[in-house]
């Protein structure tokens, strides 16, 4: 069994990890450490869980590293994780950060959008970027995991293809994405109170949301060059799901049935995408679920890509995706404890 | 492996079964069975389980009891079960029904409160009322279970202890139940339509909603006599969950701790029963598990009792109680299966 | 024109008064209040007010009771409406304060419930409870209007004519309440933020709400003798309305026609009172108007009374029933500037 | 007073123009009309407004326009509201289409979209298209007004002003829809059943919904060039509301704020226009209002316009855009009967 640490069990990802891992036939969940609530039990901020037996500990980093083979850091961007890392390395234990701390490579990048210097420059380069459907073989040897943010891995998996077989233009593609409003987190706003969130939607950090970045470092990877796109967030009002609608301008009037078939074949071997057909994406129909689905569309009238893709943001965008990557470092099956149907309706 | 069939795949209920018992570590699901969409892949009618390649099919009773161990009845009340009951029985087969037709052992009742005679009166009598918190030694050796209704089990379960310790005025019981809206149904109806449902709530079958007859039926046993209550069914504008606020007065003065404690006893042996303590229940709480939620109240100034529970309608209200019935009727674990955590948030 | 200043302008009431107000064709708004937010203009905290030129102050009582005919203290209990009181009294101005401070006549009780003496135990007695259907000739002399609660108007005029016709036992009553979330106000809270509250049904407060009191003080009026109830509210997923489920013991078979031809007399000249018959309430109906819903039904098996009422709690609850009460206050038809249809669907 | 027919009372338009119009201080309904609800009273269908005595009848045409000086016809696109027009015509009364039959000028792509002849081919040339921000003086001068789309409002008024001034390549333009549900109207479909819908957000008709030419028409115009557009509608778990994210390509590097005042002065004489500063457009802001709210962005890295516009697709994406054009033709105040404050929250 895999002894697993969760750090910040208080957050919805740290809770989903919970979640999750608890059913995890090879894991055993050996920690869970909260800052918030230290030696809460978990059904005190969690009702929920009051059947579980379980308290939030003060996480000491040099305790976490000896008692677990994994620690999921559950964490704030800006240095949460950073105190967990040095530790863990030294006893070769494996990290899987869910922060934006370790996801961008060219550190100059993280320094212009999040207005601070990275905390670990050199751990960072260590760093593997934890989208298994791009990058299985890396992450498989991978100590450090950069765990995806929520909208990032919708868009990515989205427009990846287009840019790999040279369909589309570089620098057309917008992506206008809808999120749940679980992926704003649990701390109380104003804009997040039941009855102001309730009935409306809205855009929010237009052209300047953290997640895109992210999104053209990997896309720039596929297009072979670098290249920038076009992002906007939108809070929906229902709880989980993201729905991203990206659109980019084909190179040359396209055969939409053999671009599908080439998104096929390129998540050939990546269990969690589903390539919809006949039916459009719905959040509705990947949630409670670690899958991505992906509907590739095209206008013919403006010869544009319009490709629809649905993720539950807590699980693909999030904790499941976290427990995907644990599976592929650990050489365990990359579905293992994941392949959850849809809690519908 | 056990091979189960299911009847009604396109329900909520069957879909749910289908959820659930693909995971069940001793079920192999053999059959799916649709009338009114045979020959379908699953995905056709739920997007959502478009990557089983598996179709429904025009159920033939004796195949099916040939084929199958177990077979679910997810259909309609009103004799849609009965066809499968008789070939089950000559076979040794079990079933567990979710209709309405098989739960009220006085077919007088039935047939008062649903209008027609019970179409299969002599084979009503061997069926076993499949309550597993209440019945659990018949439901072990039963081979035909009639699954409880949803708001049923929230009732029974929430006032059993309170008449069986000899608490309360017997017949003192009121129960305004809250459930949300996949209670009612795939079938489309203008209330049901989303613009119409969402943002309001409002009660209906004032007085005369079916459920009411199950629920004397087994608090009667509890009280030792025949008793009625008030029930107030409600729609409330969420997809899954109900919350029973039940009201009964209290014999004499009580120490609520004392009740707290008998709570307990009483459902030792229940591991489904979380009797809430320092939370009051919320749907939310259960959604997605087969938990029951009991929060016991008092209300000093008027000497009542207000016992609030709250299940998941579609698991612990319907499928997953199922499935509970099966693991026992199979000399299986109780939980197997459905040991599951809340999707929160 | 009636000069009106509202105290308050950032709460759900405040905001609503000034929707409300801006349209009456008898009232000019001359200030809005806040202490929270004092200076600015309010579509800095209300968006959909930008076009509004209009910047909330930090209200002087004495500047206010100059400036206005009738000033709406839309505060919190405990105090915060007190110094707009004797100034506005000295210079034969009128008070509506939405706050609970002057609805109990009993200032024990008060103190019970509240856990504090009340602030102006004097001019307490002059207040009159504003419910315009029991109270209208009182209201039109007042100058000092106790607005009623949310729940309380609900459950007071749903079971006020049982007890005035004598109808059922004094002591069966039982108030079943779901609310919108809007009736547990703006000040963001963890169980009111969006992930938490969407999706999900909870009691709270069970035997122990405040408006308890209240309701119980006016339905002793009806019963001719002091009577107890119990009241148990729920926060129900969405954002306006409240539904009260009240159940009472009739004294002996009813011919329910005769008891809503009855229920129609007593509310004859009451303009905002709908006994509905050919549906049951739905708080959709009644959302975005000043109406009650009313519905009577007899559970004739266990003899009890079952009345839904509906009514908007920002409106009816709230606003609109202090509109009312100042329409009445300065001898205005009763209905002038609340004549709204439901804003449906 | 103008005397008002309405045709289709029991669709959702309908519905709404009757609330609108009822409180119009120069209206007075002369009749109610429907063909699927004749001789109803509207509490039957609509029971929000069962304190009307008022019974839907079987509009004949030409009784119909011997009775009204302007009939509305809230009716399905394909001919529905044809029978109403040549009456009207002879006798000199004024029509206010809802329908998409009139809205198309070049009646080819009518036939192109909607795959059928128009069935009024001639007098579809009479026909002004019913924006008011655009057409003001020809709605004015005319008989038949042709009233947009809900989708269209959205994305021509936040797109015409950048092609107006010229500052976008014109083919450049995108736009991302998100719809409450009640666009989809009244009638009950399986992806508008409650338990379907609720809590998810899904595209559909990509490519081809049929406000993509009306869209086209009128932002051509501001081109001065038939442009082509990108257009996405998606359902969200709402019921009123249109956000719409319209993407474009500037010229050359622009400066915001120049753009800002560009829009404020091209809609300086349209009442209904708000330029969002300071605040992003949120459906629930001009929920029940007869606004659209539009903010204006730039993605300097990108050289993309990002333009976001709000509005109620029930007001002024249908209904209360048919009562701001009728003002507009009987010489009204334009604003009149419709200067509603959002219901908020």
């Amino acid at each position: 069994m895999i002894k697993a640490g969760i750090v910040g069990i208080t957050g919805y990802a740290g809770v989903e990890l919970f979640r999750i891992l608890t059913k995890h036939p090879e894991v055993e969940i050996a920690v869970v450490g909260s800052q918030s609530s230290t030696g809460e039990k978990l059904g005190t901020f969690y009702p929920h869980l009051s059947n579980f037996d379980i308290s939030s500990v003060n996480t000491d980093p040099n305790e976490l590293a000896k008692t677990c083979d994994v620690i999921f850091t559950a964490t704030p961007h800006g240095g949460a994780s950073a105190p967990y890392i040095e530790p863990a390395k030294k006893l070769g234990k494996k990290i899987i950060d869910l922060s934006a701390d370790f996801r961008l490579t060219n550190l100059a990048v993280y320094e212009e959008w999040y207005k601070e210097k990275n905390h670990c420059p050199d751990i960072a380069k260590e760093a593997v970027y934890g989208l298994p459907e791009l990058h299985k073989d890396n992450i498989k040897k991978a100590w450090l995991v950069a765990n995806p943010g929520c909208y990032t891995t919708a868009s990515i998996l989205a427009n990846y293809p287009l840019l790999h077989y040279g369909l589309i233009e570089e620098d057309s593609i917008i992506v206008d994405a809808k999120s749940g409003v679980s992926g704003a987190g649990r701390k109380i706003k104003q804009n997040l109170h039941y009855s102001e969130m309730e009935g409306g939607i809205s855009a929010y950090s237009i052209a300047s949301h953290r997640h895109t970045p992210e999104i053209e470092q990997e896309l720039s990877i596929a297009a072979g060059k670098e290249i920038k796109i076009t992002f906007t967030p939108h809070l929906t009002p229902m709880i989980r799901g993201i729905l991203a609608t990206s659109y980019s301008t084909a190179k040359k009037e396209v055969d939409l049935s053999k671009i599908v078939e080439m998104y096929k074949d390129f998540y050939k071997d990546s269990p969690f995408v589903r390539i919809a057909e006949g039916y459009l994406p719905c959040t509705k129909f990947t949630s409670g679920t670690n899958y991505i689905d992906i509907s590739v569309n095209f206008d013919r009238r403006t010869r544009r890509m319009v490709v629809v893709s649905s993720l539950d943001n807590m699980i693909k965008g999030a904790s499941g995706q976290a427990v995907q990557n644990m599976n592929l470092m650990f050489g365990l099956e990359e579905t293992l404890g994941l392949d959850f149907i849809a809690l519908y309706p």
